[in-house]
């Protein structure tokens, strides 16, 4: 597997990758990156989602293998909620990998802070990894450069439930404290992301071609049951590194903690004057995607997964 | 003051009006509904709202009055939410008017038990009346004609904080049993309402109008700010008699009651399957305005406002 080389005077942006599951998209967008000339992946950290850590952990080992790129650290991080909010866990032992010995949040704090205004995030998974680095650090939110987050959904449905996205319902006290915490944030919800997906008539392109990404889709394709692919992950890839295909709207976004809608997104866009204070209030307002070039995107995309 | 008759073979819709509120926009609209021909108001219900009940009800009385029907009965409801949020509640001693000796909820589950199908609500204030005459009687969600709920606001933002309308975030635990009770019901967010308003400049038309309404609104308006006028009220009141100037969407909707977001208003549209029951599982759905006729609901209400 080749990997495109920039001119060296360009710097590449350095990525962390935080990356809860064993699901197609995720795993694509992980090939996708280590692929992307733009970006040089400094880490991998792991976090409970539809599996538990360790199985994400296996599987970012192996993505790193496969992409050509063993020496890439991998962090293990939180295996439930900041609030002990039931995950899909069941206990495992350790694995005895090659992930460094180090947890995911201690890893952030020590790579962000030995490069301020260095290291970017990718968060494709609950962002309970990132709310321990936050608590761990308090100049953490200053010395990262940006974090991504396809997550949520503004003034839209949920997909776990009507009020709430995966994995923000996942762990919403993290996901709070993360919104809140004053970093450069860019946000991508399921209203946006949900604009691009891939019938599985268009993507028969895919299975004929012979890009290494391609095949890596279609194996991984032939284990999933066919049909639509969402590519919420993508999308928040190609809003790393492509912003120009995004419209962006600065908005304080809360989370929900509590009741019937725990998990769900709510955003102040501050066109309006409160009479009086209200829980969003005072907080730094972050980038929440508004609308998408959803053809440019799409365009985006598939070239990159036709890269040889 | 007259008021137009209609043929008396057409039954008219029994009306009652649950009001709070000494604003000028619902005033406008009690005063508009008795020179409905379409309606006949059986009753009005007073609860608390920007100011308090008593004053509602004197306020009540006086519309009555002005309106020519001093026999229409005028019940006193609520003074605070049922989980006692703090209103801007004072006490007052009771006044000594011509109200009836029955409280709001109990007026209610009498007027509509013995005239079942007959009676519509219109509630232009937070929804504790109706609450708690659901909790009264478990047969008066059937027996009720129809709900007419200016109120919340559905994927959009609030107007008392980002999360909430003034209405529902008053009383969020009444809303939830009112939405989730199974009347028929017909529900305006401020994502509609918000889209009719009359600027300063649109309404001189109406200061020099030698309507009565037109009259009215100037003594009321007299006291105002001039400004926008926003018409929350009126919107709902057209959706009760012009249900054609609207498109309803058929969906279960809940209130949170918790936490930051205590009095969003959330639904569940049932265009998606959700892979394990949730919160708004198993809950009838209720008719929510999704699209308005602009243009048709403001020359409707700019009609009525004109009627001698």
């Amino acid at each position: 597997m080749s990997r495109l080389q920039l001119n060296g005077d360009i710097p590449k942006e350095k990525l962390i990758i935080d990356h809860s599951d064993l699901g197609i998209e995720a795993s694509m967008t992980v090939m996708m990156a280590f692929q992307s000339p733009e970006l040089e992946i400094v880490g991998i950290t792991t976090v409970f989602g539809n599996s538990y850590t360790q199985a994400a952990t296996r599987n970012a080992l192996l993505l790193c293998e496969m992409a050509g790129y063993p020496n890439v650290p991998v962090a293990e991080g939180g295996t439930e909620s900041l609030k002990v909010y039931e995950p899909n866990n069941a206990f495992h032992p350790p694995l005895k990998g090659k992930e460094i010995q180090k947890t995911a949040p201690e890893f952030l704090v020590e790579i962000v802070s030995q490069n301020p205004s260095c290291i970017s995030i990718l968060a494709l998974g609950p962002l309970t990894n990132l709310a321990l680095a936050i608590k761990r650090d308090s100049s953490f939110a200053s010395k990262v450069r940006k974090i991504v987050i396809p997550g949520g959904s503004f003034f839209a449905p949920g997909n776990v439930n009507p009020a709430a996205e995966t994995n923000i319902y996942r762990d919403p006290e993290a996901a709070d404290i993360v919104f809140t915490c004053g970093a450069e944030i860019i946000v991508v919800g399921l209203n946006i992301t949900s604009q691009i997906k891939l019938l599985d008539s268009e993507h028969q392109w895919l299975r004929s071609s012979k890009a290494s990404n391609a095949q890596f889709y279609r194996d991984w394709h032939a284990k999933s049951d066919g049909g639509i692919l969402l590519l919420q992950e993508l999308v928040g890839f190609t809003a790393l590194i492509r912003p120009d295909l995004f419209t962006l709207k600065k908005s304080v976004v809360r989370v929900e903690t509590q009741g019937i809608c725990a998990g769900h997104t709510l955003i102040d866009t501050k066109f309006q004057k409160w009479v009086s204070n209200n829980p969003w209030t005072d907080y730094s307002p972050i980038s929440v995607v508004s609308t998408i070039n959803a053809v440019g995107v799409l365009e985006f995309i598939k070239e990159r997964l036709m890269k040889q």
